[in-house]
């Protein structure tokens, strides 16, 4: 599909999509950087491809190039390959948040750049590359978005890309993106990060009686608030905005069930848990949950 | 173990205790009570115990009676069933909040008759005689509640039961089992049903992206949120006070993770997001979770 394949931060996503693209065959060539020496030094020891020192070395020539790192190192790096990316390269990314850092690339006004952003809906609560596999992307969404200025050749390129990493593509714009992932990612995470430290800054009496009695919900929760913090930091600052609005709402929702069990409102309850019931069907019917009791857990 | 143990209440945790009780042998005769006909039409069709068609019928001559329907209906299932029980029986029940149950119990003026509660924490998002099975139990914490006047050698009978099943048996006061729960499980659930509402309050326009694109984090709460109506609804009323101070605190714990987003604060979002990461590692640690990535769901 591509002479030159670049992954730009190797953790959990990008190890997974460089063991992806050389499963599938996807280039010719691989090569992938991480400004970690572990991370690079683990690279090297279990993979073929070419993990070079500089990240220049691994640009170089590409004809698609991803960044699978932070958001917040997004700018450093766009600043350090500027001057080695292939004229028309396709520059991609992996991020959870996109309108900010389209901001920082049009700022940047780099010449003969396709720049369309890639959010594969897909992860684990683990994270560095001993975390990766082949298989992360299969059955998962990805979303794409791109100014108006990129031709559809080359978005077509990349969805074919995503499709053979055997996911589905939507493509939507930045705004939409931001705000539909603040709603069904973000928001979910700020809530279970803080249902987490809820429930551990109680007195150390109980602190063992939370671990082993969680399984009652609490389990679940501290799946998601198990997810790499640096990632998080940066998401909740760049969807800042989006992010307070929905957690805003949620608040009045939260106050609305507050309210109805202080007053030992019945029928308000089954109300509201009656209405919430549905969506997991739907969910399960979209293909995107298992329905297997528990997640299937053993 | 017993000569006759009775069900009252065949749901998803009666009807599994059924299948439990009866796989393993613990009882010459398995009684079953259900005030729904279809239920009683579904044990009757699929199982050869006895299931009655009077409530005194199934309680009478059991030694072991265990009450698995919403908190709402113990009053009454008393009320009919006071006059039958055994002389010595033990009566016991599955319930999730314990203090306001005993009191009512404690009213009643039951004579010769051992109340220890039982609270197996366990369960799935399903509901009905047609998703219990007779595993559910294993592995799986079940917590003993009893007033000091019971025997320990009653105690013991109880406890030998569950570990029967499978369980591990811990015993706690009431009021300390209701806090905890609120913690551990009735918090998560009013999180999860408010994220929900949250999220499906959105516009006509977003519904769709909503459950495509869940799989970011929403998805794992829709679980907790397709959880039964009318038992959430009973366990909200009965623990009300213990629920609405763990909310209060929880709030707190949002408003400063809002705070640090207004003001883009990546330090405090850094330390909060890195001190719920070490919790997962516990309650894997304690058995009380899988260590596959995202549940290991497929």
């Amino acid at each position: 599909m591509f002479d030159k394949i670049c992954v730009l931060g190797c953790g959990l996503i990008g190890s997974s999509l460089l063991r992806a693209i050389h499963k599938k065959k996807l280039a010719k060539e691989i090569s992938a950087f991480d400004k970690s020496k572990d991370v690079s030094l683990y690279l090297t020891k279990n993979f073929s491809f070419n993990v070079t020192k500089s990240i220049d070395e691994a640009v170089k020539d590409s004809d698609l190039v991803i960044i699978s790192s932070p958001l917040s190192s997004y700018k450093e790096i766009l600043l350090l390959i500027k001057s080695s990316l292939k004229k028309n390269v396709i520059l991609t990314d992996t991020g959870s948040a996109k309108k900010e850092i389209n901001k920082i690339i049009n700022n940047l006004n780099l010449e003969d750049v396709n720049w369309i952003a890639s959010h594969p809906i897909a992860g684990t609560e683990f994270s560095g590359p001993e975390a990766g596999f082949a298989e992360l992307f299969e059955k998962r969404w990805c979303i794409l978005s791109a100014d108006k200025n990129i031709s559809k050749e080359e978005i077509k390129k990349l969805e074919k890309f995503w499709v053979e990493l055997g996911s589905k593509v939507k493509l939507m714009s930045f705004e939409q993106h931001d705000y539909v992932m603040s709603l069904t990612s973000h928001l979910p995470h700020a809530v279970a990060y803080s249902i987490v430290k809820t429930a551990i800054n109680e007195d150390e009496k109980y602190k063992n009686d939370i671990i082993q009695y969680s399984a009652g919900g609490l389990r679940d929760f501290t799946r998601i608030a198990a997810s790499d913090p640096i990632m998080w930091r940066d998401i909740f600052i760049d969807n800042s905005e989006n992010i307070l609005e929905v957690l805003n709402n949620y608040s009045k929702n939260l106050d609305e069930i507050k309210t109805a069990i202080k007053n030992k409102d019945g029928e308000k309850l089954m109300k509201i848990f009656s209405s919430t019931k549905k969506v997991r069907k739907e969910i399960i019917k979209a293909g995107q949950d298992t329905d297997k009791p528990g997640f299937g857990r053993k």
